[in-house]
């Protein structure tokens, strides 16, 4: 490209870095790679680059004490002196002795410079640290890359996963060479663009579950209070009103008892907030209104709602799959059949509590094996394998359907019991009925939402045409994907 | 590149788009794109590509008008002008405006089109739309892309999956612009080559389903059947020949005898497409001969017969796990302690019974162990750590395997009983009875095809070695992965 | 770039392949690609190159009689004419016929050479075959890849997983054009640099589940060791000295106390190398040196013995709930029915065994459910959704208390029948005794390692920090990823 005669030393630059030239006459060995700094992580980028064939300097403040750190080939220098042998420079230092380097600056003008470190804490400066040394050298080509590596990931050599590599920068060209680098050392790089992503790069080490918090805070204070109020009703209860002694059900029914509500809930806060979302739009009769802070970070975590929901619901029927098994269901067979037989009953059968339970069983099922297949289309392959249609299908219409489902799952596991007074015991509803209190709400706004004179309005604001936009000539408008991706889980 | 001086205005287009030379002095922020359209997906671009720092310029046939629909910065002119003042383009209007833009067509020289369009079915039109404008405008170096990308994406930022867009077209140089700004603006992009993959890439979002759609009709309409089938068998004639009501069974024993049936004739489904295949190559002593169309399309859907194979297993296993929780089972157990006390049996053991079971039970984990190895290396991205020896291994013997181990499950299932009369209800042969045909069928054809002498015969014709070709130069066969994959589910 | 110049026919080579220049007027069907041999392999690349509008010239030692295996539309001339007409050859020739090319050395100067071959064994030669190639041709442009492609994906046009194309060479400028010719031709090339991981290359498509082969062996030896023990232990000992014979519960009782076994000794095995690792780094107070070969093989496998412990406990649950559908279970209910109602106990309920059992389940779904994450991420595309923070979490933290959950899960399993002598049958230990040994060991060693002196000492070693260093210029010293990696299963 023409454009390399504006940079600092092209001709140089070009040669010296690109293996390019024919077999063996040009290859990485004869180029030389700066490093400035002598922690863990320069140590383990030196070894890498000598491995594959590269020419390493390093400069120092105190070359003759550094030196000790590395291995024999490694020319250690001062820094002056390692700039004048390279045109690409890993800086791998903190960013407190950034500063430190403002000496070098006029040295530095068209010189690569990798900013390969890390933060303590998400945002911890205002700017990125990448973005920090470009104000600081101004007339250097910053490329941010290589601080998801760990230095050990360095020395062993990179292993699946951890060998995708972020890189970043505003110069196309320096940025090109760090990913041909990054190529050269077995790592896969990913361009990420412009240095302004070098944020994002930077915080994504630092990352631990952000999305997940929000969710993980809401069901465990879920499960607490169900699980409290479980044991309250049905161990308490039993023990204050006849002295019947139901302990034994605390680690196995109350919390099967806990689970599904959990389970159900979640389901509902996934599909809640796209409700909210519509509503909002509705109210104000556009889709360009921000909407709320509280809730966007509520559609953001809605995967993982829906997976906290699925993981709820598979741990409730391994729970009620291990019933059968307990010692106690075994007793309570035993005596049940001495009854029986005392009693000489010779057919015990009572024809609607044997449909209440297949019903609530085929229920059940069906809604776990619909919320399964929305869990394998949240693996991130599986998801990028699906277009915009097939992944809303999945997590939007059969979402809606097994909300359904499970709603009358519930439903049938309750029976005629809400309505039966021995069941509200301490003046509280059963656990059955809190748990259909959302999911009453998200059906019947999803219902309201499908009226067609509201589902009409609702989809002409989504697609942005508002009033004058009708008029406008049509052909401005591509046919493109519908962006009720709100709705979605 | 040289190549370069052949392009319409090439020293212009380089200075203009790539955001080369020192960092600050040329970014992205210098960069005018322009835009043809003003619809949503228009208006969502032209504010992303603002957000990254870019100029740009909106060309309509009506500026006074459309001007009131952008931001503030936007540029709205004419056509003419907005041609002017940028080398790239995005052409975000209908196919059946493109020709609208013919009196451009001298001002279009050497200039990048991007065309952003979609269509609302699959293969709407002979060709692609993106081939269509390149036959329009020759002199033009036409791109297709960010079809996949919703206007809603381009403007809140895009999240993972929905991330990747697909880029494709003639002039590399142009592609490759496109894929640095797709780059820039925070996409991945996935480079697919030349323009003729237009077509597939303007298809990809109108995809639903596509490969699943047969597999589902088929296991629908096996379950539908067998559903009915036995609902004949086991609901109607007792309640025909002895007035006895088993209508509780419907939803879960019912159900639970037609999944298994199921679930093992698509499983036999998926190779016999295999042994078809071989069959069909024996027979012509070729592997050049192309295929029955009906016979291509089913072998590329035995992954998605396998799937709902293995879909259709589990939920039989979630039935039969869930039968010991009903309270049915309960009650008939009760009335039979009842009976034992009451016939003074004291050991009611039967070891036939028990064994029958025991092995029954056996099975059916073995092979539903080693269908879901088959399922998990069905995931795009475990599925892409394999190598194509470790994807055969699974896929082909293991899943041989498993088909024989479940017609093993299901033998043991039948017993005896497939020589019994009163299993003949109505003079139709039991469930498992049908359930075995397939497999059986199956299981003797590839015995046949592991015959010594077929196997080296279909091993022959799949190698390419015909007659002639084995004496020839033998240098000129590369040792290559076997191409069996045609047995492979 | 200006690097061109060098190569041998610069204009001509950039002219000849690149499609650039304006659309329709250069462009793919003008390019010609030359090919060595006439097996399978070139045959349907030949079909490829076609169907995507190149020229295909097919050099041969005995073009006439070659000319019958190709279309008609190829060229199938002599080498040294091949040669002449194009710049980029493909050698689908054997290795051992590598050297009857070296007549054409001259000829074949500055020509990008791609080597598609592969090996029978992995490791077959002492280097790779395209470094060979390298050898014999140094002042051509060699590149690897398309060799994990199959004949049949090539004619067929490749699928899915299948599209991914593995290319390295030293010349950047070759590799380029070798990846966008792979692009042309639809398939999605990984760069993976320089030649010297033509190896790596070579030996992906000989690969069967190398670094399964270890773990498997000791999963399938430890079943087969505690499948024999239990049933020395369960049906031989109550045979030989009662005559009872118990032969029914092989199939399934014994099965079921085998794997719970396997499982919980292979996740101790994950956990006890990183504590051999960490014990070896404190005795010798470096982690610079080099762990011994085995050690390193085990830590390798660490995930594989995880996903095979996750695989045998997940049978172990799937045996377990199914104890409750067996015939065996009926018949020993109804038998206990019958003795109870004739030994007149009104309730048979016994506390003790009630709460162990229901701890037991209680713990077991606890230990499946947090076993279960860690099998979820360990999904590649999960898993590089993780970044280092939240893969060690998971791993790391919640597979230590998985395992010391399913340790919880033996031990009340156990209760107090550890101490029971009629347990000790042929004076053996029962099961869940030596299921506990390598637990117990791991937990413990955990905990010596989390005291606060030698958690410390460990850490300091980790970071590199030698005394020496700690004085060393802190600039130099990046807050870097942790390299406890180690630690982590």
């Amino acid at each position: 490209m023409e454009s390399i005669s504006m940079m600092g030393s092209p001709k140089n630059l070009n040669e010296t870095f690109l293996p390019n030239g024919v077999n063996g006459i040009k290859d990485a060995s004869k180029i030389t790679i700066g490093i400035f700094g002598s922690g863990d992580f320069a140590k383990s980028l030196t070894i890498r680059l000598i491995k594959c064939g590269y020419h390493v300097v390093v400069g120092s403040r105190n070359p003759k004490f550094a030196a000790e750190f590395f291995p024999h080939v490694v020319d250690v220098t001062h820094h002056e002196d390692a700039v004048a042998k390279t045109n690409i420079i890993f800086v791998a230092i903190h960013r407190e002795h950034y500063a430190s380097l403002w000496d070098l600056k006029h040295l530095l003008i068209g010189k690569i410079l990798v900013d390969v470190s890390n933060n303590m804490r998400v945002n911890q400066y205002p700017e990125s640290n990448a973005e920090y040394l470009a104000s600081l050298f101004p007339d250097s080509l910053i490329v941010k890359g290589f601080n998801v590596v760990s230095a050990w990931a360095l020395q062993l050599g990179p292993k699946d996963a951890s060998r995708q590599v972020f890189i970043c920068g505003n110069n196309v060209k320096a940025r090109h060479q760090v990913l041909e680098l990054a190529r050269q050392l077995n790592f896969i790089p990913i361009d990420l663009g412009a240095l302004s992503s070098a944020r994002e790069i930077e915080n994504l080490p630092l990352r631990l579950f952000t999305l997940w918090k929000g969710p993980v805070v809401v069901a465990v204070s879920l499960a607490t209070f169900f699980f409290i109020y479980s044991f309250i009703r049905d161990i308490i209860h039993p023990y204050v009103r006849n002295q019947q002694s139901d302990f034994y059900k605390i680690p196995i029914e109350i919390v099967n008892k806990t689970l599904p509500v959990v389970a159900i809930t979640l389901l509902s806060l996934v599909y809640l907030s796209g409700l909210l979302a519509a509503a909002y739009q509705l109210y104000y009769g556009t889709k360009y209104r921000r909407l709320p802070p509280w809730l966007e970070s509520w559609l953001q975590c809605r995967k993982q709602l829906g997976l906290l929901s699925f993981f709820f619901a598979t741990v409730h029927v391994a729970y009620s799959l291990c019933l059968p098994m307990r010692r106690s269901e075994r007793y309570l067979f035993l005596n049940m059949a001495y009854h029986q037989v005392h009693a000489n009953v010779e057919n015990s059968w009572n024809e609607e509590e044997v449909w209440r339970i297949e019903m609530y069983i085929s229920f059940g099922i069906m809604s776990l094996g619909l919320l399964s297949l929305l869990a394998v289309t949240s693996i991130p392959s599986v998801n990028s394998a699906l277009n915009w249609r097939e992944f809303s299908f999945i997590q939007s219409t059969l979402g809606y359907v097994a909300l359904l489902i499970s709603t009358f799952h519930v439903l049938i596991y309750g029976w005629k019991r809400a309505f039966e007074e021995e069941y509200y015991r301490f003046y509280t509803p059963p656990n059955f009925v809190l748990a259909l209190v959302l999911p009453f709400i998200v059906i019947v706004g999803k219902i309201i939402l499908l009226f067609p004179c509201i589902s009409r309005k609702l989809r002409r604001i989504r697609r942005g045409w508002e009033k004058s936009q009708v008029m406008e000539e049509r052909g401005g408008t591509v046919p493109h994907l519908s962006p009720e991706r709100i709705t979605v889980m």
